[in-house]
């Protein structure tokens, strides 16, 4: 029975949140339970669907729960990580193993790839097309910040979809995270950086060779943990909160509410928010971005890229600057052109305001979702029970565990010598490489066509079913 | 009521769009009010849906009106992005001195600006909707320096044309000359730069924003100085030897032995040549460049831009690195992306390959010469015998000297109030602006339409004959 304490100062999501939670980590929900129906429990408890809603978002944000479409929120299976079923039958092993074309790559489970069948290349094309033709006016130079109009329009969608607070004037759109990392190094010069460990090696770098030095945090099961980050000594902390990049991690309301009140007890610190892949999360909507809780005006900067909602060869990326840090920007960057070609820009424009954006993101997130569901059901049939899943449910990767399978590097090795390319866990572990779970790989799946799935996982079994 | 012309030369779009804009501008359509659906407005003027629909997307990229999804256009609600934009000449012969429409720009002489008619539309829409169609691959990340082949076509374009000596290796492709410099800054960390006095301010506002302190060195007939230079203490030297900016100064070749000689006497002494224009020399080829004098290995960093040769719209540049500065470059970028577009780059590869670009600059030189020349004419025709022009061969744009005009201030205030916006040459000045010479403005002519040319002459007539 739940009790929610309205004079309490901890809201009543929160609570309610927090005694789900509880019953579902001690079993007295059971796994795989349908949890009551949103106006149901809103009822019984009297609070609002949408106190509800937040709630059941932020279990299923922490794998505690699951959405399925049209039947509501259930007890996660298994607490957090994908077991396989060990009622599937294990790997028909020696099918398929050859000695042949050993390390020529086939199959490419490398993080950065997407699928570039599914890019509305007839929509994109035919809109270029006409702003080629009949708007000379984009060969000339634009504002600074990126067009006005495509500046409207991302507010417009990062509010609706991400919760972002922010108004046209704080986005910048530039030529990729990088280059946006490289103009936040100056705006913080002097700073120094927290970052995910394990975590993107490519934003300490940026951020070293701008001279901000980084410091590795260690996450935790929520991601970044504060008491880490005030012993760091940084004032500034880069987080993937949405989808902790490479673990799958989403952290959860208490730690983002955490981190805030590190970023507001002193002046000068601030957290950069890299929502890299939100688009893509399949068991429920993502929750709200960091910036939309800290305010428009709050120590939060958000940066975010089309890399992966269109396509990683067009450099197209966003930030979204607090109005402490607007004004400076403006002044220092003045003078410089923005890095987007205008037809770029007005192309991805249009897209969005004649609906095929959001649709197109809808459309993806399908396509990879019966993706990852296809590649981990064939990767449980060719490498059997012991394999663990981590992360599954977001982004375009997942872990894979396979216990016993002789060390990261063993696999990875193997998985080449059978011409699959992937990298190990301990690849994105900047320091305490020793603390990185063991035969862990990470396993993208984005590029991989339908066609190729079997062929991946069999090959992955002759590479670890010894 | 619009009435629409079907028989004049401008096209049914923009002759709606003008007059909605106008219409907007006077408030005759009010803030916030929805414009007619495109069907409706179609058949309202006998039009196709598709003018409709591009005037509207022009007022919405001018912040004149906003698209909302399913429910069609808006006038924009405040006022604060509403600007002015000259949209029809006024009739050169009609031009006389007037009070009227003070300070509404109609002829904009700043040096940014190209003839957007000029742009081979046709050719380039067509080369890139190919890509996209039937190079899907382009929409996966490219290569770090960019597309091999786009800089194997740079590099042998540059080595016919100016003379740089290099393999493909060396070229770096990126979103503009500013990008490129921020890179430089980081390979250059510690160093103290040299620049030219007057000159690009922007180049100084990059490269000390990017850490590298910039000590500005006075020119002389010959371009910058090597004594000046040694005295200045610095290491990295930022020329403009083609063609000095905004001066137009081209440097002798005995005065780029003697930077090359500094630059040898010590490590660590670079020049960096921005080469920013050189397409655009009229009278006799331009000098080969100085990386070329310099050879693959010499102390040169040679950077260009396609900004004047394309379109400032479009963000290419490259730049070249000596085999000393190569490695370091690469070890510490490796995990960045190109910040160029992949199907931009492709484009400009094949429209080079194609011959279409040696073609796009031998028109464009041919007609900005002509431009030149008629501009020179009609100015000397409305402001007499006193006029000096310098820096006519090459580049876009002069220097206009008019003695006993009452100083450059009071020159670009009384062009302004005649709609000519220009700036003085003391504003390039970033020190001893007491040496600036008197009565003297930069006036670009590459964004002035050959039917404005007589209304702009005659408009200076008018703001400086006295």
């Amino acid at each position: 029975m739940i009790t929610l304490h309205p004079e309490s100062d901890t809201p009543l999501y929160e609570q309610l949140y927090a005694a789900l939670a509880d019953d579902i980590r001690r079993g007295r929900l059971a796994p795989g339970r349908p949890l009551p129906g949103r106006r149901t429990m809103a009822t019984r408890l009297g609070v609002s669907t949408s106190t509800v809603d937040t709630a059941y978002q932020m279990l299923a944000a922490e794998g505690l729960a699951v959405a399925r479409p049209r039947s509501g929120f259930f007890v996660q299976e298994t607490g957090g990580m994908l077991h396989s079923r060990p009622d599937r039958p294990a790997a028909p092993a020696a099918e398929k193993c050859t000695e042949e074309n050993k390390n020529v790559i086939k199959y490419n489970l490398s993080t950065g790839s997407i699928d570039t069948d599914l890019f509305p290349a007839r929509s994109w094309g035919r809109i270029q097309k006409d702003l080629m033709y009949h708007r000379p006016e984009l060969l000339e130079r634009g504002e600074m910040q990126g067009d006005a109009n495509l500046r409207a329009r991302i507010a417009s969608y990062l509010s609706e979809y991400r919760g972002v607070d922010c108004t046209p004037d704080q986005v910048i759109v530039g030529a990729g995270i990088e280059y946006l990392l490289g103009c936040l190094a100056h705006l913080f010069a002097g700073s120094l950086a927290a970052i995910e460990n394990p975590g993107y090696g490519r934003t300490r770098a940026v951020l070293e060779n701008s001279g901000i030095p980084c410091v590795p945090v260690d996450i935790d099961r929520s991601g970044l943990p504060a008491d880490g980050l005030e012993a760091s000594g940084a004032n500034l902390c880069y987080i993937t909160p949405s989808h902790h990049f490479p673990t799958g991690v989403t952290m959860p309301a208490p730690r983002r509410a955490q981190l805030l009140t590190w970023a507001a007890a002193r002046p000068g610190r601030y957290l950069l928010e890299d929502d890299y892949d939100s688009e893509f999360r399949f068991d429920t909507r993502p929750l709200p971005s960091l910036q939309g809780m800290a305010g428009p005006d709050g120590p939060v900067v958000y940066l975010t890229t089309f890399s992966k909602s269109l396509a990683p060869g067009m450099r197209i990326a966003c930030m979204v600057l607090p109005q402490s840090l607007l004004e400076r920007y403006r002044r220092d960057f003045a003078v410089y052109a923005n890095t987007v070609s205008r037809f770029e820009q007005q192309t991805l424009c249009t897209f969005m305001a004649e609906g095929y954006f959001t649709r197109h993101i809808a459309r993806m997130r399908l396509a990879y979702k019966r993706r990852m569901e296809h590649f981990a059901a064939a990767l449980r049939a060719a490498l059997g029970p012991d394999l663990v899943l981590g992360g599954v449910h977001s982004g375009l990767h997942f872990l894979l565990t396979l216990p016993g399978a002789g060390g990261e590097e063993a696999m990875v090795e193997a998985a080449a010598a059978q011409g699959v390319q992937l990298r190990g866990l301990r690849d994105y572990y900047m320091a305490h490489a020793d603390r990185c779970p063991p035969d862990t790989v990470v396993a993208g799946y984005a590029g991989l066509k339908a066609a190729d799935i079997e062929g991946a996982a069999q090959a992955l079994g002759c590479a670890w079913n010894s």
